[in-house]
């Protein structure tokens, strides 16, 4: 791949998320669920999250008519380039009715099927992280900052994290309960943002089965970005759009806690 | 109690939140722990935490030196008139260290052991919940509105939150099992912050134990304020001061759902 495709495609991502965050912000908190679905089939989330869609879709369609599109809300558009763009909207929809600022917008960029730009967005806060090439800088209103996951290596100085511990069933429960208990502590409920603050360095590992395409694809330039190592539950590279990843995702600050975490999943 | 008494009280709180804000955001991922505790000594959460409630202790001797002040960091400190003020300077220590915006400070005023005031504050978000008699208003920036609990009353439509379902056991756990299977779906490790969304509707059940008088004096204010109910998980009034408190808490977002809770938990 080309250093310029590459920039343009980075700076297109920021503006995506642009254009995400003006989408979504309306119908955040915008009444309660009883005021909502239930009553009048109006569904804030469903509206927030293909109203972004549609909107960075159409950045795409001006901007670069050439490449692929993976969203989680409309059907794929094919492309003729090298290049794929895979988008969520709203990584986080229970998070988002349950109105935390633990949601994120997800968008990233892959070159022949390698995630090698992804955008953690956080509409509310007002943060941003964006994993490229050259690393993963933080933003939020005029402040931006290069961020690294932690140096730590040891797993029970760790913090651990995963969104919904019940998720989890047989080996992979097991695995979980073990990391756990080796973990310094261990977080839930926390969607996308945990690989952000993986980045920033924070968390010291995410483990998460499960995972769609859309889900995974940001994450793995931001954590790399970022001196983090991300993996599938086995090891393997996580190649989101290729139909051999399991969904699995084991995410560490560097290599040491990446392997002391691997140890206790398998 | 005399309303201007409250109202010199509720005033006093919102500038005890602002102090705290102030000196504790220096703190806020500043390094990694691998950068820090291990290597140096320093905490920066016990750094960050013994501040504001410094901070806050010095308004109070300022301005109400007749109160009664109970902290989380430092010796209690009696009072001579019916005001007891209640500081938890960072809620959520855990959720501080990993680096997400889902810990906060809590701020309580209890007359004669009623909590009447109550402030929940995030600083890095910059949103403050402020419960009194008269409701709860939720503020960021120049924003302040009114917020209102969930009307919803069923508990198959709610979303329940707790913030780690590790720290149950026996009875406990099999009732918040219960809950959790009953609910449409659940939260985890959101601290205070919950009780905040829930105070804006988002989220409908808070179920946790083994609370203290600090972690839980403030909530009492911000629920209720709200059109929400807070009991214990035996549906005794919490009354964080008092020693016959059992340190559970149940609260929800109107009386019906309230009621449909505590029949999982019993």
């Amino acid at each position: 791949m080309s250093d310029p495709a590459l920039t343009l495609r980075t700076a297109l991502a920021e503006q995506l998320a642009d254009a995400a965050r003006a989408a979504i912000l309306p119908f955040f908190r915008a009444g309660t669920l009883a005021d909502n679905k239930a009553a009048s089939g109006f569904d804030p989330v469903t509206e927030a999250d293909r109203a972004a869609e549609r909107a960075m879709r159409r950045v795409l369609a001006q901007a670069v008519p050439g490449d692929a599109v993976v969203g989680e809300e409309y059907d794929p558009v094919a492309g003729s380039s090298d290049w794929t763009w895979v988008l969520d909207p709203i990584d986080g929809t229970r998070a988002f009715i349950a109105g935390t600022a633990t949601w994120g917008v997800l968008i990233a960029v892959c070159h022949l099927g390698e995630p090698v730009i992804g955008v953690i967005d956080q509409p509310w806060t007002g943060e941003r992280w964006t994993g490229t090439p050259e690393g993963t800088v933080w933003r939020r209103g005029g402040e931006a900052r290069a961020v690294h996951a932690t140096a730590e290596r040891r797993l029970d100085h760790a913090i651990a994290a995963t969104t919904d511990p019940y998720l989890f069933s047989g080996v992979q429960a097991e695995g979980f309960a073990r990391l756990r208990g080796q973990a310094r502590l261990t977080r839930y409920g926390l969607d996308c943002m945990a690989y952000a603050y993986l980045a920033s360095g924070g968390i010291g590992v995410v483990a998460e089965t499960g995972l769609k395409d859309v889900d995974a694809a940001a994450l793995v330039p931001v954590v790399r970005g970022a001196g983090g190592v991300i993996s599938t539950w086995s090891g393997a590279p996580v190649l989101p759009l290729d139909p051999a990843w399991d969904g699995s995702v084991l995410a560490a600050g560097n290599p040491d806690l990446h392997l002391a975490a691997l140890a206790q999943l398998v």
